[in-house]
């Protein structure tokens, strides 16, 4: 190949960085402790491009694993075989139609998620995809990766959020799945089918996505609690009363020490409402968590207000990243669990894994969100140091257990990448399932004939 | 065969059912004008009566055409081949689960959707899938046929609303799909390939649904103007201003007159708020349709009391149904066209489609969920009369050259079965996209290698 001049001179020298220092970055998501050095990082800048590469891979035989910001936190971007090009989508960040009556945009894929949105607030709408990562991760990725956020108590994860996507499959082929609007039942479901492919099916290069008016009202409050399970119980009982709440996150004692709000279990919860509700509803959220011992720290009566109160329950990854660093240098590495439980076993769920926390002795916080079940345990270890390693991957993988025990899933929205293909092997043998895994190989066949795409995550190849 | 003796010795003669009088009448659905005669209506009664009635197909090279209460309009749910069985899960229609915590359900399909929601009001609980049919269609039909309905503005269709599916696929195995919770990453997204599969991937079992709660406080009004444009220009003037609106249906003059509601182009608009707010949201329903011509003739304060209100719009299918018999008797035939546009496009797109129908004197009549652009022209014919039956036929492929014109879906939720497949044709030629067709057909033989399920809808085999 001869460091990839004929690609070279297909896109341009700008486009095809071989520079070992920018490959090194590229190799890794945050998550992942095991990685190859890419041939190569492309910056593709548009579909055409993608087409390109894929052809180009074809015809010499290398992986591609696309990427749009990396934020991925299962190993989903990360290089794993020899004879990868990276193929990056950052540069496809341009906002390509906004409807405000449509209620859709049209984007490319890189984008990110807050430059999205705060556009959006211009036209009073909202893209309620909302990870932790919203400053950094794209709407590409979150599409493809499956995100959910912390607006998905209410408005549910990414799928219920795009419309439609421009993708290129593993024949070099662009193709268009779904519709401009919500109802759209063309035959089987493409578009789902990408949504959580992790970049095994193809790459996507435009998405469709569905927008919803940004909350006309909202109130919200902050309520720290001695004890998780009455922080859980809360959660359980506002669901009973049929608040259906925009926000219920929550961070443990550890994790509320580690961004400076002491060292209690502390939940958000704030509903969209209709102007004119306002006392009422604030009434009725103060009222469950004080019925739960929950103690009411601050409140307010807009979402943008609770939008800065939620700033520090967006640290639950970057504060540990910053205290692992402080204590294993560049040896640190984050691993953060992502399991889900239905809303009434929280109270158990939450329980053991606080327990196998304490058990294990790993450094760990936990947080998420709560008002869809999901938990995002948090553990940080040094990777020079096999001991900690072990147990720290160990513990990592009993959160599935628990998971598993109390009808949950292992993966709500990060993603299977490679750190959890073992779970789901267990997960579908939970479901007297197995034959799941390999309905999938096939189904990656279809799209990926040639076995290009971002091989050896969610299953082994 | 001998007239599956075996069959009716595994299941029991109560199960299969040879008399031809049933038979023929499980041959069709309402939209059907050509069919075969089935060997045998089977009533499954378990996923393992299922296993039998799947492994019996692949021993003795048998089709197999699930159905639920065959209310699906598009030639879904009819026998098209010659050595089919009917499999029947009407008497799977129990509830299994309701869980008010987590505002989850898990049924059996063959239950109907009005005697589901009916249940889930002891709960203060709702399962937003509604269409017109509700009183006999299933929740698993709507669920296979990717249902949406008149709550769609808002809630979106049915695979939303779907957290897990139990199947028989085409090996004759049981898989399960999908989780508890709502978000649920567990690989490829293999729920939502069911959803709105017509049947052709396997036989749904039991369904794990998500609920919402019912409308805490609910306004809406009924208007009705001379123009259709008028009509189409308040749900976009609605959207504008940032109107959520739960339910907006309507129907055209015709449709009025026929319904009893006079010759007047009529307006449903309901919107779900929080409790407070229903004074001011009713003062803005009607501002809006106001500001368009339209003329406020009814309102509602409570959702009953609009439930109510919108009995009259429901007759879209059945008002045709009499008129028709009255017409043609036993040789009526309905078509209901099933296009949806982006809101937008409304004003041109309705009116087209009027144009359309006064052009080709077939008798018609228009409505449908204009608060997600989906229109349902339902045309009647004779089907002994070969030129009214042609021009029917091309009436009702001509709604759908309409839908693309406009950047719409040739079908928002009725599916492709029989009626659409020269159209879905068309629809991805449009996208550039007309290898998706026989991507869909690798994806079918990955869950049904036998060729056994529904054979012939979708695409052709």
């Amino acid at each position: 190949m001869s460091e990839l001049k004929d690609l070279k001179k297909e896109l341009g020298e700008d486009k095809v960085i071989t520079d070992p220092d920018i490959r090194r970055i590229y190799a890794r998501d945050p998550a992942s402790f095991e990685f190859q050095l890419p041939l190569a990082v492309v910056y593709a800048e548009s579909a055409d491009d993608v087409v390109d590469v894929v052809r180009y891979a074809i015809k010499n035989k290398l992986y591609i694993t696309p990427v749009f910001h990396s934020t991925s936190l299962s190993g989903n971007a990360a290089t794993v075989m020899k004879n990868t090009i990276v193929l990056s989508s950052e540069r496809m960040n341009k906002i390509l139609e906004v409807s405000d009556v449509d209620w859709l945009a049209v984007v490319q894929p890189g984008i990110k998620i807050d430059e999205f949105n705060l556009e959006l607030m211009r036209y009073g709408l909202q893209w309620p995809v909302d990870p932790a990562s919203s400053k950094t991760a794209s709407v590409g990725g979150s599409i493809v990766n499956g995100g959910g956020g912390m607006r998905g108590a209410k408005y549910g994860p990414a799928s219920h959020w795009v419309l439609g996507l421009e993708a290129v499959i593993g024949t070099g082929e662009k193709i268009r799945v779904g519709c401009r609007t919500v109802k759209c039942r063309e035959g089987y479901d493409i578009l789902h089918l990408f949504v959580g492919s992790e970049g095994t099916l193809g790459v996507v290069t435009e998405a469709t996505v569905r927008l919803a008016p940004l909350p006309e009202a909202f109130v919200g409050v902050v309520a720290q609690y001695d004890d998780i399970v009455d922080l859980a119980n809360t959660v359980v009982e506002a669901r009973r009363r049929r608040l259906w709440l925009m926000v219920a996150e929550f961070m443990d004692d550890d994790g509320s020490d580690l961004v400076g709000l002491g060292r209690k279990y502390t939940l958000w919860m704030g509903a969209d409402i209709t102007a004119g509700s306002e006392q009422r509803v604030l009434a009725r959220l103060k009222e469950v968590a004080e019925a739960n011992r929950g103690k009411v720290v601050a409140e307010a009566a807009e979402w943008r207000d609770f939008f800065k109160l939620l700033e520090p329950r967006r640290l639950l990854y970057p504060a540990p990243v910053k205290r692992a660093v402080e204590s294993y240098g560049g040896n640190a590495v984050i691993l953060m669990g992502d399991i889900a439980v239905p809303t009434s076993r929280l109270p158990e769920a939450m329980r053991e894994v606080k327990a196998a926390i304490q058990r294990y002795g790993i450094p760990t916080i936990t947080g998420g969100h709560v008002g869809d079940g999901n938990i995002h345990p948090t553990l940080w270890f040094d990777r020079s140091n096999e001991e900690q390693k072990r147990k720290a991957v160990e513990l990592f993988e009993y959160f599935g257990k628990i998971a598993i025990k109390y009808d949950g899933t292992i993966s709500a929205e990060h993603g299977i990448g490679m750190h959890k293909k073992a779970m789901l092997r267990e997960a579908y043998d939970a479901k007297n399932s197995p034959q799941l895994i390999n309905l999938f190989k096939e189904i990656k066949k279809i799209f990926d004939p040639y076995g290009i795409f971002n091989p050896n995550k969610i299953f082994d190849i």
